[in-house]
């Protein structure tokens, strides 16, 4: 599996340097409009705004640096703003803040907009994980009187919280980020701009807005340069947010001619299907068992956490590796899937995901009717207590195994598209990376395909938002990019329900689709 | 002489109501996007700003006025910005204000935007005539510390005083107004705007800016709605500001078939001449007597100064009129040039402007060596001085007329056309309505035209800045307008010279150009 950078290091960037043609009694343009022009030029733009604290400035900065300038430019859909304007030869740092906008964990990348490096990262919860775990719980609390005031509090302070030790660590201040590019699901970027939510979880579902213009970082209340500016990803509805549009940036799935295919698991599973001409993309749920949603013991990948199963067929030995190797506290999604894996591999659990009480000796005990095979006792685990999988939990995962494959199918079968002629898979996030493709197809979650068309993309909102700080024609590509998309609605219908009915054992009622998977106790 | 409204009433103003289709599960457009692709539509524009203030509130607004909203939008040359939506019937006040920015007087009207109605009307002094008299002492003090900042400062608090007056008269408030159109000369919109105005007067003549995005009232520190726009209108340089385009665009002269010129007439003189195919301008200094520069007793017009003169061409004696009727403080330029035409008329001044003692008989004296005609005695003045007209001035007025008139006659010459074919001719200003042109003319001050082709325009600035607020192809016909106006440098050449030299006589030295002119003394 090849880890590929997605991002060309040569595209043009926000800042760019002018030496404007000094005045003359022949060209006599003023000051503000030969800049803007030069500009407008540079960047392709019909529109530029210079804020009127600029354009005080100009005539000195201009005269005085013999009207070279580095200049810091950014637009929307429609309309560049321009930013900073200073002397050609000053080296203070333009930063930019990439924000991945997750609903349980932020992460922040500082980048020097004018290198194009990155500079620093961080991540952190959520804030608003203390006023709800979910979109669905946060989106009723704006229902309460300053409610939703409160909730973008949170997460506005927090960001400001970790900029400033971000800038900190790099010996900068928050003056110094110019420019915000933010990527989050339709309901976390209502929040983070303070739109009303409630109508996202409402039929018709409509959000506040879809599309973001530029909006001043000083108007959200967020610590950063004085004109500085923050995009936001575009929604393609409520349930299609900014954070999968940064995604299909980061994948350049929209600029290829292969057919991809471009999947982000969490509780909704979000699929994204096409190549250059044409997208595709859908999402459902497909339940917590993949995203540390587990009773008791599913946990988000962290140290401690379970991320890979090995279970040794002929001794039924189980080898856990926890993350950063410390002593094993949960699991995780992809330990899940692991475990789940190599279950079936030694004939523990069955094709429904049943435990087999004679495969699983004396790991298997009944608590309260419930069968549950213990992982690790508590003597042995990081936390005193013991580490188990019940039976409601296989069975969870296997509804979501089921659920996140008939999606796959539908959407490939809805463009006459062969599961097995996919030539690149794309799996975003932690879960992506950490996942080990061969198990997943074990399980029959994701079709069996050569294991080199898998291509993790590591957190790609994230990567998105960092392309939107180092590429100028990101706005307009993410614009076009949304209104290609067709977004398939999944009909639970009858249909849908015998797909997922077949899907749901291991790896699925016709093995045929499954021809690399050996089957075990079956 | 009519006066023509060159204002349509039924050109699309900036007010619309919109009734936008609900959304559904078949359209499940966002809010803002609904709101803003019917505006978009309606007021023909690619962009249009929301504020995020006003998205916020906007899934309430239209789920509570079932999708009718009254809407306020402006533009600028590529940009809309909505500044208000609420419920399609409210009948709250949508106000803005129209401001001519003169050097000298500030005048302003307020208007409603909804019913394109005037509301009120106000006048004051430039608050900055403290700091000095004309645009070149104002522009230097900008050289001292703060300088620029307290010339800002001036005219802002002046015009948010008078503002406040304005809205209460009508039952309002500043924050009632939502749109403000600024028409002023460049040098006073910088000053308006706060932006370095050095270079305007300083080789090779460079504006700090001459084309204005729309900037938020609240940026410059104006009194008014919290989403207030200011639009300020563009200058075609140092010397031609955006008080003539508002002027120009009032006269409609840019729209006609027919030649027309149009003439305002200050310390400088500002000529405009063309049709809708093209567009010449320039500008000349024509000399203070025209606008109340005369030494002594010349004003600007204001009660009791002298603006119509009659002689009784037998008796000798003088009919003088004051405005307002009031008793005689001073003389102003319509009536400096009334004043002239009847001197000469009486054959009380010759061809070169000369006072004849024989026909002045009494009311000439000679004061310290100069010749002198009373026109009032102390004991018949307003103010208890006599008035008088010396020949420095007399020799002053017959140097500005001329200048008017080679500078008339240069304009129409380089286009190759004949003063006399000019089809209309347009006098902006106070002067433009207090003028007897007949008197100009024989003066040989302007060219000796069909009195019916001439047309006083009134405040043709104030007159450009009310289209501003209630035509919405304004800021579009104004950019245009800029950019077709080819502007002609007055060099003052031989040849000028020769012309000039030639106009210094009255009517002229060329009498034939003057056929209605009857020849006094001479």
């Amino acid at each position: 599996m090849v880890f590929e950078s997605h991002q060309p290091s040569d595209a043009p960037g926000w800042v760019a340097r002018v030496q404007l043609p000094e005045p003359s009694l022949q060209d006599n343009t003023a000051d503000v409009d030969r800049l803007g022009d030069a500009l407008r030029k540079e960047f392709g733009l019909k529109a530029l705004d210079v804020d009127l604290s600029l354009g005080r400035g100009l005539p000195s900065l201009l005269r005085e640096n013999h009207f070279a300038v580095r200049c810091l430019v950014c637009r929307d859909r429609h309309r560049g703003v321009l930013i900073h304007a200073g002397p050609d030869h000053a080296r203070t740092v333009l930063a930019g803040l990439a924000i991945d906008l997750g609903t349980t964990r932020v992460v922040m990348r500082l980048m020097d907009l004018d290198r194009g490096k990155v500079l620093a990262e961080t991540a952190f919860d959520n804030p608003q994980l203390t006023i709800g775990p979910d979109v669905l719980a946060r989106i009723h609390y704006t229902d309460r009187p300053e409610g939703l005031a409160e909730l973008n509090r949170l997460i506005i302070d927090g960001v400001n919280r970790h900029l400033e030790r971000l800038c900190e660590s790099c010996g900068l201040n928050t003056a110094h980020v110019h420019l915000i590019a933010v990527a989050g699901n339709t309901a976390m970027s209502h929040l983070f701009a303070g739109l009303p939510a409630r109508w996202i979880i409402r039929e018709p579902y409509i959000p506040a807005a879809n599309r973001f213009n530029l909006i001043p970082a000083a108007q959200l209340g967020l610590a950063a340069g004085p004109l500085a500016q923050v995009m936001i990803f575009p929604n393609v509805g409520s349930y299609f947010g900014g954070d999968l549009i940064a995604g299909i940036l980061y994948s350049g799935l929209h600029t290829d001619s292969q057919t991809a295919i471009l999947v982000d698991v969490g509780t909704n599973a979000e699929v994204v299907l096409g190549n250059k001409e044409w997208l595709m993309a859908c999402a459902g749920a497909a339940g917590p068992a993949l995203e540390g949603g587990m009773s008791r013991i599913g946990t988000t990948a962290a140290p401690g956490v379970i991320d890979r199963v090995r279970i040794d067929p002929r001794s039924g030995e189980f080898h856990l590796h926890t993350i950063d190797d410390q002593p094993p506290v949960g699991i995780c999604g992809s330990g899940v899937i692991d475990l789940a894996a190599q279950l079936f591999g030694a004939g523990m659990i069955d094709i429904r995901g049943r435990f087999q009480p004679a495969q699983c000796g004396s790991r298997l005990q009944m608590h309260d009717g419930l069968a549950s095979l213990t992982l690790v006792s508590g003597d042995r685990s990081g936390n005193g207590r013991d580490l188990c999988i019940s039976q409601v939990d296989m069975d969870s995962l296997v509804r979501s195994k089921a659920a996140m494959y008939t999606i796959l199918e539908t959407i490939t079968g809805t463009m006459g598209i062969a599961l097995e002629d996919l030539e690149i898979f794309y799996v975003a996030g932690t879960f992506g990376s950490l996942i080990d493709p061969k198990s997943a197809i074990t399980i029959g979650m994701i079709p069996d395909l050569p294991l080199d068309r898998f291509r993790p993309l590591g957190n790609s909102s994230l990567g998105g938002a960092t392309l939107a700080l180092t590429r100028r024609s990101l706005p307009e590509e993410a614009e076009r990019l949304r209104e290609s998309i067709t977004y398939l609605e999944l009909n639970v219908n009858q249909d849908f329900m015998n797909r997922f009915s077949a899907a749901k054992f291991i790896p699925h009622t016709d093995a045929t689709r499954f021809p690399s998977v050996k089957m075990g106790a079956s």
